[in-house]
């Protein structure tokens, strides 16, 4: 019995050896896809290579680095084991923190006064006190009832739209295709927090953005596969919406002639909002071994149908 | 007995007007300093015209329209009646979005991410889960405070320094000269919330800005003539400061050949991060005239030697 552990960011293998040698010292852990053998019963991974699992022959489950699974559910040769995803592995204090600076950059007029300052604009016009932005979530999941919160208690007017109705304090809370037009109709900053799935592919697209009011602001710390980019481009150039923070593109790195580089209404991030912690996500995962070893089934097991 | 507004930014008397009518329909308000004369007793201004408290002879007091007196106190003709000062007027709130943004601005390497995407470059490496910043707040009075607890409850470690010792909580207070090199020594963002005085003009200089850790950065939402702006852009360039955010400048509008808004570490704002709210603000004015009428002292009163 081992821990296969692979990534493309390889320089990141002594951090989890470190952070398992600490949690589960007894867990066999292996770094690279090299090393997969009969040995492997268990794969810790973000963007397996592909045909990684034909070496596994004794895989027991697969464990995605993020709170994501399309970067594993995309390989056809995935065989029938439980597919679990992270819980929170740190990623909600990080997820929160890139929403509020988000959420105060276009309240306070921040994107403006940068496009000022380029010109020596002094333009005090833009100050005084506003109302707080309304924030929609789209994917109020375990990420996104944590963001939710932190809004929430800073003050911002949160709503929230998922397949099922949520119960999260202080939160409106809109379900499924019948309610997702009233959910956009008041929403002035949408952040995006869909897991990646055949259903929501795409789903962020002239349609979807038409239905937002004349102002508001796309925020996407999801998956780039939700956008529909020249949808969302003409969406800004047509002055229905005000602007765009993005943290995830189809491509990645985003290629360098893409025009979200270059668009004065647009924030570039590289996929930094939310990390998973090696220590957090340590723990998760050898409990979760543990659960498994002993006959039971793990927790956070991702419906590879629904995807998430 | 009436009330006279005086302020540069004359359009804003219409709203000056609103405000007092709903809160004290009885106070007799007149605007513009062409309205002065023996019936006016008080004075609500921002940056009053020299000379225009010789035609007040029956001034009893004088309100500021901002948390700050410098723009009146700088007038040697200010009669020697009470000068009060808003309390908190709504800029509390504002002044917390403002240096939430701040600290979120750096904690999460937005100004590194922003010369990147100038650049089409995709950087990663400044990603994951980092210690929160310790803010360090230069002036821990009425609005420090406020600040202080935005800041506190959203976990970032606070501490503050002001003449007197304070009792904030969650923050650490020093206080006097003696104990500013240890503030400062522990400070990664430095906040600037000092009132403008003759001990505190030309304060953030090469001496206090060295004593912070390299890779500090300044954020000024006081006044202009705390910092020297030659001794700051030398330590910015010469790699100790990572940057600064100023909202507040020596003059305003900043001049368009002024260095600092084409410096790429530098965010320049046009003195936005606080402004008084009308109707907060005239209902403490008309509070303190009551107070006075009746032959109380009012209670905001600044001490003109101090200058707060």
């Amino acid at each position: 019995m081992s821990l296969l552990i692979t990534t493309p960011h390889t320089s990141k293998y002594e951090n989890w050896r470190e952070a398992f040698a600490q949690i589960a010292p007894d867990l066999k852990v292996v770094c690279g896809a090299e090393q997969a053998s009969e040995e492997v019963t268990y794969v810790l991974t973000w963007h397996p290579p592909k045909g990684l699992f034909q070496s596994l022959p004794n895989l027991r489950a697969v464990f995605s680095m993020g709170a994501g699974v399309d970067h594993i559910t995309s390989d056809p040769s995935l065989p029938n084991v439980p597919l679990i995803r992270q819980r929170d592995a740190g990623m909600g204090t990080q997820m929160s923190e890139y929403a509020l600076y988000a959420a105060l950059h276009y309240q306070r007029d921040f994107d403006i006064m940068r496009l000022n300052q380029q010109s020596q604009t002094w333009a005090p016009f833009v100050s005084g006190v506003r109302p707080r932005l309304n924030i929609g979530i789209l994917g109020l999941g375990t990420l996104g009832s944590v963001v939710a919160n932190a809004l929430v208690q800073n003050g911002f007017p949160v709503s929230g739209w998922s397949r099922s109705k949520k119960e999260v304090d202080g939160v409106t809370s809109y379900s499924g295709e019948g309610e997702l037009g009233d959910f956009l109709a008041q929403t002035e900053l949408l952040l995006c927090l869909l897991p990646d799935t055949e259903q929501t592919r795409g789903m962020v697209n002239q349609n979807l953005l038409q239905q937002l009011p004349k102002g508001a602001v796309l925020v996407n710390v999801a998956r780039g596969a939700l956008v529909n980019d020249d949808e969302l481009l003409q969406a800004i150039d047509s002055g229905h919406l005000r602007g765009a923070m993005l943290d995830v593109f189809h491509i990645e790195p985003l290629p360098t002639e893409h025009r979200f580089w270059s668009h004065p209404n647009i924030v570039v991030t590289p996929h930094v909002a939310a990390e998973t912690v090696y220590a957090a996500s340590a723990q998760q995962v050898s409990l979760e071994i543990q659960r498994m070893e002993a006959g039971l089934p793990p927790t956070e097991v991702v419906d590879p149908s629904r995807g998430y």
